[in-house]
């Protein structure tokens, strides 16, 4: 196959890339980098993102890194990525603020709770992510409640926000208020090709 | 003029939208926004943007937030966002990594120490921001080793990536110890229509 993707297999960014390509038809080989083991720090895989972060799409020896970029790279072109200039944008518009106002606060405070049990500081790290971790959903909760999609159809704007979205429960952000974004994630889910985390 | 942009004049995000417009030669209409005085948390403001950031820009009443999203709606067609597919997606990569793994630590530790002196919480929440900081300045470094641009030539992976580091000592994050990073803010900052903060 000559694609390749470095995957975590429990990672939201990770099941993205993974979502799409199966929407899209795409074969892909699937290499399983363990970041607990430290797998995504080493000087080989450093070469391949020096940011040290997966998923990394390997295309044919074109490497790219950041979940929402191959989202965009992969639906270029497709009806997944609107050509209309201003559809478009607002697709942007809705990954940038999933990386920066969705993730760092819901897809980090799951992965504490998966994965650091022991760790002193969890219960300081948790704390502060929950006021912005809410603000997010209660963004998200208002848009959907006027579209049943965030840009026009299904677009890669919300498979970028289902990823993490769908298991926020995971991180103690349970959906029991939001019920316009659980309505959305049946949505995402009746989709063709949907594949679950 | 047409075009409206909701400022914050300190901010690199607002500054980001500034310098492309400039760049571009769009005249745009300036208004800003006191976001210490709360005035993007209004329920006028909540209405242009649900999410309370700044910038966000009216294109003749398309109303787009997130400032990578702003970028790349501007550049589309112009030389700042190249049409080869898998420039266009790298250029997608280093927005999306100055939002996720940039931004929230050296632009959030600039505006605590900026605006925050009195606040209990500084001194924990700057700690918190420093090893991710470095550890993004240190990508950008190696990065630029080899490269005199993020992606080929000057694009708006520059723009994004310029305009928090290069005031990134105003957050505590020197550039003594990234020769390569100072080297190419010089180069950034020869771009014709080039502007400061």
């Amino acid at each position: 196959m000559k694609m390749k993707l470095y995957n975590v297999a429990y990672s939201g960014n990770s099941y993205k890339v993974r979502l799409l390509l199966h929407q899209l038809g795409i074969p892909c080989a699937i290499i399983e980098v363990d970041i607990l083991k430290g797998e995504s720090r080493t000087p080989g895989f450093l070469k391949i993102n020096p940011n040290g972060r997966t998923p990394v799409l390997d295309d044919d020896g074109f490497v790219l890194a950041e979940s929402n970029a191959i989202l965009a790279y992969l639906a270029q072109g497709t009806r997944y990525l609107p050509d209309d200039r201003r559809r478009w944008a607002l697709v942007f518009q809705w990954m940038f603020f999933e990386q920066n106002s969705h993730e760092p606060f819901i897809a980090a405070s799951r992965f504490w709770l998966m994965h650091k049990p022991d760790n002193p500081e969890r219960a300081d790290v948790l704390a502060a992510k929950r006021e912005s971790g809410w603000a997010a959903l209660q963004v998200m909760e208002e848009h959907l409640a006027k579209n049943d999609f965030f840009v026009g159809g299904y677009t890669i704007a919300d498979i970028a926000l289902f990823a993490y979205t769908h298991v926020a429960h995971e991180g103690n952000f349970p959906l029991d208020d939001f019920p316009k974004i659980r309505a959305w994630i049946e949505r995402v889910k009746a989709q063709p090709g949907f594949i679950p985390i």
